[in-house]
C-alpha cells in the first residue's frame, strides 16, 4: 500500500468543462514541468499558486491547462503535489496521464492519496473514511454524518475514551508495580465507575450504529397492502413532491436503483412490493415471497388498508417499525383505529404527516448536535468487540480477579478502540483491505 | 445571452473525489468571501493564489475546500473569477451554489462562460465552439481537429481569407470613388486572380468539411454480406482488439451507442446489419429493409463474401466508399479477385490490411499539418454561402458588371466568413442559439 513515487490519477469526474489530474510525491513538480510550456518553469514557482500553459506531447500542444502547486507539507497528503485543470475529456485525460507516467509518474492505486495523508498523519482512518462517505452523501444527514467525522469530531470521542481507558490501565499497572506489596492504589468502587462511564460510552456509540447507518445508507421502507388500495399512488405522491423540489443542475445525472426521497434530511428508500394474499396461482406465489423477502428487509412498513379493509397480518422483528395508515380517508367521515394514520394519497390529504412519522423515526439530535454517531459497519465491529472486552473487565473487577488479567482486558478494549482510527492497526492487509474501497484518485 | 452579474455553475462533472464550482463576473470574490473561512479574507489576496478554508452557512460547515483565485482580466472569462474545489458530491455542490445563489450569484446559463469571453474578446466564436468539442473528442483526429480550432489556428486561416476579400473591395471602392473619372485602379486581371485565389481557399475549406465531420462525429461503417460469411467475427476482431487497448481508469464511464473503434486516430462507428437475401418472409425483409437504410447512411461498405461466393450487388453513392473482402481466406490457396483485400476474421489474416484501408478512406495530412479543417455545420453553411457569393463575383467581373455590384458580392462573402468567427454577428438570438448549445459551467 505504501508505495513511495509519484502518483497520478483524475481527482474529479470526467465529462464536465474541465476536469482535474492530481499528482502527489516528491518529484510531481518536476514530473510536470517536464511536460509543461508557461510564462516559467514551475519549479521556479512558490507553493499555492495557480499557472497557465499547456501540456506538450514534443511539438504537439495536448491541452491548455492551468496547473496549481502545493509544496509539502501544505497538501492534502502532506507531499508536495499538483493539480492540472484539463478541459474535461477523457481523451485528454488519458493522454496527459500517460504522458506524465512516461515522465515518472505511475497511475495511484484506489485510495492511495487519502491512504499518503493517513501515513503522514494527517487525518486518521476514521477521517479517510469519511472522505468516501462524504463524497456518495446525498441528503442532509448523511452529509453531516460525514463531515462530522471527517472533520474529526468523532476522533475526539474515540480518542478521549481511549485516554480514560489508557488511565484506568495506568491505575493498574501502578498497582501490579507495587503488588508485592499488598497495596490497591487503585480505589475498587471508583475503578468500576470509571469503567461503568466508559462502557456506557461505547454502547451509546454501539447504539448509535442503528441511526447512523440508516442516515448513511438510507432508510428501507416497504408499502405493503392489498391490491388497489392506493400503495402506487402513496409512492408517486411522495417521490414526485420530492422530485419537483430536487435543485436539477443541467451536466450532471444521478443514478436511481429504486425509488426513493428526502424527507427531514434523510434519505428514504421504497421497495416495490406486491400485494400479499393467500392465493393458488404459482407465478402470484413466487411475487408474494418476493414481497415477503423485501418486508423482512425493511426496517420502516408502512401497512396500508381502505376505511373497511384489514391491515395485512405481519410479524414485525424488533429492528422493524410498522406505521399504519388508513387511505382514502376523503371518503369517510370518521375515523375509528386510535393507532392508523388516516390518508388520502389520491387528494393528498395526511401525507405531511406520514411524512412525519417518517422523519420521527430516526432521532437526529445527537447528530445536529455535533455528538459521533457510528455509520461504519467496521467501526461497529470493533466498539462490540471493545464492549465485550469491558464486560470481560467489569466482572474480573466483580469477581476480585487479579489486576494483572483486567488491565489485560482493558488493554483490549484500547486495541479495538485504537483500530477505528487506525492508531493501533500495524498491517498492511488491512489498511490495504480499507483504502482499496476507495475510488481513484481520491 | 449578456446579462450581467455574478454567474456560478459546476465545473467539472459530479462524482469524483472533488468537483469544481466556477464562478465569474465582478463581485465573485466578494461573494465567495461572505460564505469563506480561511486564514485570511480573499479579498486580501492576490490573483492566481490558492486558499484553504471553509465554506460555512452560518455555524454550519458545508465542506472543507479550496478556493483558486482569478483577478481580471486574467481569467478564462477575461472578469474576476473564482473556482471552488469541493468534495464531488451533487449534495455538496447543490448546496455550495445554493448559498453563492443567496449571496447574489445566479446559476450560469449553458455557455455563459464561454459567452462572456467572447463577447469580452478573448476568444471568437470558432474557438468557443471548439471548446464544446474538444471535450467531446474520443480520438487523436477528433482532438487534433478540436485543438487547432480552440487555439485559433482555424480563426487564423478564416481572418487571412477576410483580410484578402477586404483588400478587394478596398480596391474596387477605390475605383468607385473615381468612377466620373472613368479610371480603372483595380487591374481587371489582377482583380480575377485574387478572387480566385479566394475562391480556391474557400473551395478547400468547404471540401475538408467532409474529412472533419467524418473526424469529429466518427466514421459510419456497414458491414455487409451474406449469413455465416463472418460479420460478427469481423467486428469483434475489430472492436474485441482495440477494447483491450483502450486504457481503462476506474471511476470513470464511457457511454457506446454502438460499437465503435479507434484506428489510425479515427473513430469508426460499425452499425449492425442483417444479411440482404430475396426472401418471402415478412420479417425477414422487414430486417432487409432496416439494413438497406442503413447502408444508406453509412460512409463505408464493407462487403464481404467467401472465396466461392458472390459480393452483395450494391450501388453506392459518391459520398460513400466500398471496400471488397473475401473471408475464410485461410482455406484456399490462391487470391483471384484483384480488389479485394482477402482476410480470415477468425486466423486474424489480413486484418492489419483492413485497417489500413480503412485508416486511409480518411485523410489527415492536412489535419496534422496543422491546417484549417471544416468539421462544424454552422460554419460549413457558412461557407457555402461566402463561396456562391464569390461565384456570383466572378461572374459579375468577367461581364463586366459594375464595380459597385462586384463589391456588393464580395461584401457579401467577407460577411459569411465572419459569422465563422463571430465578427460579424450582432443578432443577440443568433449567438444564444449557438452558446445554449453548450453544457453549464463551460
Amino acid at each position: 500500500m505504501f508505495r513511495g513515487g509519484v502518483i497520478v490519477a483524475p481527482a474529479s469526474a470526467l465529462g464536465g468543462a474541465i476536469a482535474v489530474i492530481r499528482m502527489s510525491g516528491e518529484g510531481s513538480i518536476a514530473c510536470c514541468d517536464a511536460l509543461f510550456r508557461g510564462r516559467k518553469p514551475l519549479a521556479e514557482a512558490a507553493s499555492h499558486t495557480i499557472h497557465y500553459g499547456n501540456i506538450v506531447d514534443g511539438d504537439n500542444i495536448v491541452d491548455d491547462v492551468v496547473v496549481a502547486l502545493f509544496r509539502a507539507p501544505h497538501s492534502y497528503t502532506g507531499e508536495e503535489s499538483v493539480e492540472i485543470s484539463i478541459h474535461g475529456s477523457r481523451y485528454i485525460a488519458t493522454r496527459v496521464i500517460d504522458l506524465l507516467c512516461r515522465q515518472g509518474a505511475r497511475v495511484a492505486e484506489p485510495g492511495e492519496f487519502s491512504a499518503r495523508a493517513f501515513a503522514a498523519g494527517r487525518i486518521d482512518l476514521s477521517q479517510a473514511e469519511a472522505v468516501a462517505d462524504i463524497i456518495a452523501a446525498d441528503s442532509q444527514a448523511a452529509h453531516t454524518l460525514a463531515a462530522t467525522q471527517m472533520r474529526g469530531g468523532y476522533s475526539e470521542t474515540l480518542n478521549n475514551l481511549r485516554d480514560s481507558l489508557i488511565e484506568l490501565t495506568a491505575l493498574l499497572e501502578l498497582e501490579l508495580d507495587f503488588a508485592e506489596e499488598d497495596v490497591e492504589f487503585a480505589d475498587r468502587t471508583r475503578l468500576r465507575d470509571m469503567l461503568r462511564k466508559t462502557m456506557d460510552v461505547v454502547r451509546d456509540l454501539k447504539e448509535s450504529f442503528r441511526t447512523g447507518n440508516a442516515i448513511r445508507n438510507g432508510v428501507c421502507v416497504a408499502i405493503i397492502g392489498a391490491p388497489n388500495v392506493g400503495k402506487s399512488t402513496l409512492l408517486n405522491r411522495l417521490v414526485g413532491d420530492d422530485r419537483a423540489m430536487v435543485s436539477d443542475i443541467a451536466g450532471t445525472t444521478r443514478d436511481t436503483i429504486e425509488e426513493s426521497v428526502v424527507i427531514g434530511g434523510i434519505r428514504f428508500r421504497f421497495v416495490d412490493t406486491a400485494g400479499i394474499r393467500t392465493t393458488e396461482d404459482k407465478l402470484e406465489q413466487m411475487g408474494i415471497e418476493r414481497t415477503l423477502k423485501a418486508v423482512s428487509k425493511a426496517q420502516i412498513i408502512i401497512n396500508m388498508c381502505e376505511p373497511n379493509g384489514n391491515f395485512e397480518p405481519i410479524t414485525i422483528n424488533e429492528n422493524q417499525l410498522e406505521i399504519r395508515v388508513v387511505n382514502k380517508a376523503d371518503t369517510i367521515s370518521k375515523e375509528e383505529i386510535a393507532d392508523a394514520l388516516y390518508i388520502s394519497a389520491r387528494e393528498n390529504i395526511g401525507i405531511d404527516a406520514l411524512r412525519t412519522a417518517l422523519a420521527n423515526t430516526i432521532d437526529t439530535t445527537n447528530l445536529y448536535r455535533g455528538e459521533a454517531v457510528v455509520s461504519n459497519v467496521r467501526h461497529y465491529e470493533a466498539l462490540e468487540a471493545a464492549y465485550s472486552a469491558l464486560t470481560a473487565a467489569e466482572s474480573a473487577l466483580a469477581n476480585n480477579i487479579s489486576s494483572e488479567l483486567l488491565a489485560e482486558d482493558i488493554r483490549t478494549a484500547i486495541h479495538h478502540i485504537g483500530e477505528i482510527t487506525g492508531g493501533t492497526i500495524s498491517s498492511d492487509t488491512i489498511l490495504h483491505r480499507i483504502f482499496s474501497s476507495f475510488c481513484i484518485g481520491k
